[in-house]
């Protein structure tokens, strides 16, 4: 197959990782006779210094014909100052607007080799396996009115839900859910919102569809909890735009591999943008010890998200696990022995594991 | 002195665990020469049984008489199906908002005798220290327009703050900073709402006239990380009220006792409302085994927050972590052994060594 994948490095450590993404993507394509072209596009800070804005309009329009995105990451003290409106972020908001990617997918998941390096005690931690799905293109993050007011001395925020939004992000989880453990829990703030009271709802409607899955309502501050007292009783969880950014990144830290996430931002006819959960980490930019392992994996979920390319997605996933239980990592992971290697020497042993 | 108490007992475990509050507080009183009169009141669901309201008249204008309020937990699966309006939790968002109850103070501190109950590793979450300051009484919780739209197919909320809500919460963060390690950490999501932003430039308005306190911003979803990894990075974090209800509520689970945290609801006049953080654990009501520390210690903070009586205040913690120390422990604390009592044997305990 040949597919048109659009690379969106970004800014900071984003260069070098996507660099080993398309040298891991090269080696499957050979291995398995596809052809995948990469266009690259400027987003994010390097867009701002280049075009003075963090999403240049080129960059929308190709990412509207590809078939898929790779970014890597976004933002740097460099652009902090800038007006709200102008930082990089704006960018990934921007995108994922503009595309419709309303399906935010993060899984979660200790490397056995790895599971020393969490903040959790073992036996906490060990055997949790996290999807959660979260809401990316509604809610708080762009409802409208948001503005000051009464002469600037008052400010409101809206967080508007569309029918319609909550039901397609709700039928996802059902659906991954029965790939997976057939257990879904809801995550909302319905003892206070209006909004969550009707996400529930609908999670009650749709569950009636899907016999099959186990649903549970768990409330936004008690799941907070539980991700950290008994992070493996979830398997699916759903929940809005907001609470979803929180609890996510609650959980990223949980296996002590933040550096390895991927994550995948879909809409409803496969078009997707894979990035790593880790941000641009300046402080590391152009060291060349950057983790590469969350780019690539994010890049094995393109393959199977996007491609249908499961056999493909499955065998670089394979290729991570063996180096990793072979003992390399990159600096950000202290290891228990092991070797210590940069990142184009992490793809290497990636790729001839291939 | 003589003092005009509220209890609210509530739910569940609540009317045992105020009774073991009552018990401190005389002891206190009778070794300090005070006067605490005691008056009961009914809330959330024993209220709703009794007078078809989570918070009847009645309670509201004997609270804004007192001295100070001692509330003990709220809710059960009794009450769940019942209409929002009329839930047990409307009696606490109800009180909190008429008696303008804005500044929510929870102390996070492991206790050393029972760090090996927490679920982070012993070297994460030694030496952690936490004051949370969660605004209490605008935000999301109780913005307007919150209603459904659009025939039904769209919803919303609304995240209101006048600047006066910020400035006396985030005044209040600066000066229990003083009291502290001088170093407050205000977390918002800036980089995507308008309210954070205004939050932002009142945190850096008021830090000026702090000099000696050092600010730092932090973004909600890092700072839901942060705790984790490094939770002994914090010392004052403050926020508004939503994000305050997930972070505190996470930050309540890492040092492996929930039953012993307590809160306090204060306004600048010195009026509060104290409270454990735990729930109303309506598994163990009745049983006489629910661990009554996190009630004691509110109770000790409505001492110092209310009363100044900072000298009672501290000799009720330190009775507390005696007994800790002795190995005294309820139930819901496994233990490397020592003393298994229930909620009384515990607080005779503590009464014992005062
Ligand atoms: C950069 C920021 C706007 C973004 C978000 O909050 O969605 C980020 O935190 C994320 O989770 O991808
Ligand atoms: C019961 C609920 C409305 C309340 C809140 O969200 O404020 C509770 O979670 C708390 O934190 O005291």
């Amino acid at each position: 197959m040949n597919k048109q994948i659009i690379l969106l490095p970004g800014d900071g450590v984003g260069k070098e990782i996507m660099e080993s993404a398309k040298v891991v993507l090269n080696a499957v394509a050979s291995e398995f006779g596809h052809r995948f072209t990469f266009h690259q596009h400027a987003i994010g800070g390097e867009a701002i210094d280049a075009y003075d804005t963090p999403l240049p309009e080129d960059t929308v329009k190709a990412c509207k014909g590809a078939d898929a995105i790779l970014l890597g990451a976004v933002g740097g003290p460099k652009w902090d100052a800038l007006p709200a409106a102008k930082r990089p972020e704006k960018g990934l908001l921007g995108i994922r607007k503009q595309l419709g990617l309303f399906a935010n997918l993060r899984p979660i998941k200790g490397f056995n080799s790895m599971l020393h390096a969490s903040p959790l005690k073992e036996e906490v931690i060990a055997g949790s396996d996290i999807l959660i799905i979260r809401e990316l293109t509604s809610g708080l993050y762009f409802g409208e009115p948001r503005e000051r007011r009464e002469n600037g001395n008052a400010v409101v925020d809206t967080l508007y839900y569309h029918r319609s939004e909550m039901e397609r992000i709700i039928e996802k989880a059902f659906e991954s859910a029965r790939l997976r453990d057939n257990h879904v829990t809801s995550v909302d703030k319905a003892n206070v919102l209006e909004s969550s009271r009707m996400w529930r709802e609908i999670v009650e409607e749709t569950g009636k569809k899907y016999p099959d899955v186990k649903v549970d309502h768990m409330l936004v501050d008690a799941a907070a909890m539980k991700l950290i007292t008994q992070p493996n009783y979830f398997d699916v969880i759903v929940t809005e735009n907001l609470f979803g950014d929180i609890l996510s990144d609650e959980a990223s830290v949980l296996t002590g591999s933040l550096g390895m996430l991927p994550s995948a931002s879909l809409r409803s006819d496969g078009l997707g943008l894979y990035e790593p959960v880790h941000g641009s980490a300046p402080d590391i930019a152009g060291l060349g010890i950057a983790n590469p392992v969350g780019m690539i994996l994010s890049a094995a979920m393109m393959l199977r998200y996007s491609f249908q390319m499961e056999e493909e997605a499955a065998e670089i996933e394979r290729a991570v696990n063996d180096c990793l239980d072979q003992g390399y990592h990159t600096a950000d992971l202290s290891s228990n022995g092991g070797m210590k290697v940069g990142t184009k020497e992490m793809t290497a042993a990636i790729v001839d594991s291939l």
